[in-house]
């Protein structure tokens, strides 16, 4: 007998498997952040997807690539390259200068402030660069688009998706206070035991821990606020209707976040948050030939792999001094990526490159420790490979993401700003030397390993089911439609109390009646 | 170049994803549970493990199969098959009849702790057949089973794996107000927009629903923490330390729930919890001979399948009489499964059978509506094939598993107690001629295929990690370590606001104290 239902589903299934000749926009961020999507787009153009990538005239890294299959749609902004670099190097400049601790939160607070604003500036004349181009944004629409993968860094993307009427989808590693995860994207996040970003707590925190947790979120969420606050009327005069960035942003299909449970503590996330940490890994690829014989000739002791990200190009010359002298007194051979000037104590077992295959020298069995400042996806490459870290953060969320793997016993942090050769050494010796941290890089290195798909797969996975069914409106909590006030319950609450006040007050009244009147009537009678 | 640690964990991986011949124990409950535990049982079977059921004497429907791979392990309890037949009987008959509703929530909560009284009673038998059978619990130690599986409505389980050593992991599909997943496994549960099970309520609610919510889930907390707060000294006297009920469960490492979001309206979770719903689903095998012909001579009208699942066996007269002459006036075959005297009113296109093949009937292109009492198994089998639903709920979670079907558009309710011909025949007509429902009941079957891995597989994936791993701790979230006022942050909200109160005590007291002094050393002068 010919079950045709089964048929029917099993063409469907094979059919929507594959999701074949998809058209894919993509709106980037700068930085690292370019480098992991970039991964997501090969896989998308693997699976013989269309993928239109869209970047300003002054972008950075995002660069048209050798690959004829990815699209770029280069549009005109009144700026350079050098703009954003400025902006850049002002933003990790002003960071590491101010690095924010208990104490000088609120200083942080007002110096991030100004490099913010300039940032501001930059993302609305990106905005603007595509939003007031009728010709680009009708050029978009004929390209009948499915979905829109955006990094919401660079806002925007999300406003195009909607202009095109098209879902979108957002890969994010974090916001501040994760204010857009919490408000915009409805995840609860107990202070009592989910440490906010940037305050460098864990999830096992002492009564102070937890009032400096408590203070933090809210601290966050206000400098979130107050600094985002003026995108509301850009989004509303986009949009042609009143409307706020978190309204818009709580509209993304799929939230695609850079983490997963072998680097985040556990805690509360919604059906429509995926965790697809670590997306970029990869097996280790042989070395160069050169790098490859310097590696091999570290015999036993192996190697340390010691790069400081693509945001931070030179040292002060003190500074690198006490960073070669460390390293000299190693008995590991050592390659450092810098390109500033050769450190006048550079020892012999330590050559710099300008450039150096992270993943593959992580990936290498000589491979003895990490020295990192500390980016997501830099940490990713060493949890692949069960390697320890040495953490040297700088800004953003890398003293955060250091923070996270000293508690999980797989690195030693140092900081730049105050440490001295002998700081360095000792915590080199510590990760190579102390077997607990190797146990427990490779512990994490088999939890990441251990999932039921891939995370590169999930994300793929994801942004074709949205594609497939113009969106993923099953997994997208209701809380979307109440106020804040309602969303806390706030107003069952108040009427729940009201009730019972009112009980209170009539049982009272009744009494204190009865009281006076059978009182009276009482002594009355006594009289009588 | 040789690359050991990827050889090494390529080699790792491999050998840890079989994790072959591993010893799972299982923990079961009566009925439907049991059928859905089996299916994972089967695929544990098949992946090679070797599997044991911890049965009493006087279980029900959870009884050595012919499978020889699956072993049992029979405890001796005191009391029969009747028994767990009465006390089930007895928890039917009592729901049904007093059938929760906001006005009548406190005499069902009286009534039912009757009901469960009884069940507790059997159920520490039970729990006291293997925890004092010496001989028993040294033979399992001898087994050295790697994990526990248990379905947390029978307790104990968790008792017995804490015992043994081992991890265990939950299969559940949902306690009172969700208190054991809220208050046991840590899960937020907003009462703005998660509707409390047995609450019939949907995401989508109204001021008065959610003072109803509201209102329901401090109810069913309530019920839950007054009727099951005997098993704390039971616990603590099991485990020779004071500890409780829920805290023992919150030690599950994995909590597999017998839902997904095709079912569940988008809510919390928690990464230890995996929605496995509908794992027992697969596609339709040919019909036995009869039933077959039977089912080919509907034509285009197509057949019902009408089942009221295992707990209810008859009818009485008058309402089997009520439902066999509505399905009587439709075009379509019924397929009945119905072992109660044959109704006078019943149609020629009606057939009564003892037990039919409800996946396969489901499973064919010419089921056009299905008649359910609601259960999860078999709603899960009509999203799987796309069929549209008539619900008639009695009792458990079926109202609402019913109602979570009214709010996807897949499904018409009928009040079993109040429903009259024209109700139910109204009813189907509504599931089969208007086009929504089927539509519908598609688009959950189309979520519910479209995952990036099947329910049973990851449920299998679980049950195998926590083997190959000893635990899941990297899920298990902090809040477990937390008192109810710590989780909370009330002892830090506490401390700030005495903070705010003596800093306002303290200026107001330097402000009148200034005052008095100034203020009369200035009248002084005045005058002076």
């Amino acid at each position: 007998m010919l079950n045709k239902n089964i048929l029917l589903w099993s063409l469907q299934i094979c059919l929507l498997g594959s999701t074949l000749g998809g058209n894919v926009l993509i709106w980037p961020m700068e930085g690292s952040h370019w480098l992991n999507v970039k991964i997501i787009i090969d896989e998308l153009i693997k699976k013989e997807h269309n993928v239109t990538v869209l970047a300003s005239s002054g972008a950075l890294f995002i660069t048209p690539t050798s690959n004829p299959s990815l699209k770029f749609e280069i549009y005109q902004v009144p700026f350079g390259k050098e703009r954003v670099e400025g902006v850049i190097n002002n933003f990790v400049l002003t960071w590491m200068e101010n690095r924010p601790s208990p104490l000088t939160i609120w200083r942080f607070y007002q110096e991030m402030a100004k490099v913010i604003h300039d940032f501001h500036m930059i993302s609305r004349e990106i905005c603007d660069g595509v939003l007031k181009n009728q010709k680009l944004m009708e050029k978009l629409k004929k390209n009948k688009f499915e979905v829109l993968l955006s990094d919401p860094v660079f806002p925007c993307g999300d406003i195009i998706a909607l202009k095109l009427g098209i879902p979108f989808i957002y890969s994010l590693r974090f916001s501040p206070a994760s204010t857009v995860e919490k408000h915009c994207g409805k995840v609860p996040y107990p202070p009592s035991y989910v440490p906010a970003i940037l305050s460098e707590l864990t999830d096992q925190m002492s009564f102070t821990d937890r009032i400096r947790n408590f203070i933090s979120y809210h601290l966050q969420d206000y400098m979130f606020d107050t600094l985002w606050k003026s995108w509301d009327s850009y989004y509303s005069k986009a949009l042609g209707r009143p409307t706020t960035l978190c309204e818009t942003m709580g509209k993304a299909e799929i939230w695609l976040i850079r983490t997963y449970w072998d680097f985040e503590f556990p805690r509360p996330y919604l059906p429509n948050f995926e965790f697809v940490g670590g997306l970029h890994c990869k097996p280790a690829k042989p070395l160069p030939k050169e790098m490859g014989e310097f590696v091999q000739s570290s015999g036993e002791d192996g190697i340390v792999v010691f790069t400081l990200g693509s945001m931070v190009k030179n040292l002060t010359d003190a500074k690198a001094d006490v960073i070669a002298s460390a390293l000299a007194q190693i008995p590991q051979k050592v390659l450092w990526r810098y390109t500033g000037k050769r450190p006048a104590t550079l020892g012999a077992n330590t050559r710099l490159y300008e450039w150096i295959p992270q993943n593959d020298l992580l990936g290498h069995p000589k491979a003895k420790a990490f020295i990192t400042h500390g980016g997501t996806n830099g940490i990713y490459e060493a949890i692949y490979h069960g390697v320890p870290m040495v953490g040297v953060p700088m800004f953003a969320d890398q003293p955060d993401n250091i923070a996270h793997m000293k508690a999980k016993g797989a690195a030693v942090e140092v900081n730049i700003n105050t440490m001295t050769s002998a700081d360095l050494l000792n915590a080199l010796k510590t990760v190579i030397n102390e077997p607990s941290y190797k146990e427990n890089a490779m512990r994490l290195s088999r939890i990441h390993h251990d999932q039921p798909v891939k995370p590169l797969d999930r994300a793929v996975f994801w942004i074709e089911f949205v594609m497939r069914h113009k969106g993923a409106k099953h997994l997208r909590p209701a809380a979307h439609d109440l106020t804040w006030y309602q969303y806390h319950s706030l107003d069952v609450i108040g009427f729940l109390l009201a009730c019972v006040a009112t009980v209170i007050f009539l049982v009272t009244t009744c009494c204190l009646f009865s009281y006076r009147k059978f009182g009276k009537t009482g002594k009355k009678k006594k009289r009588e």
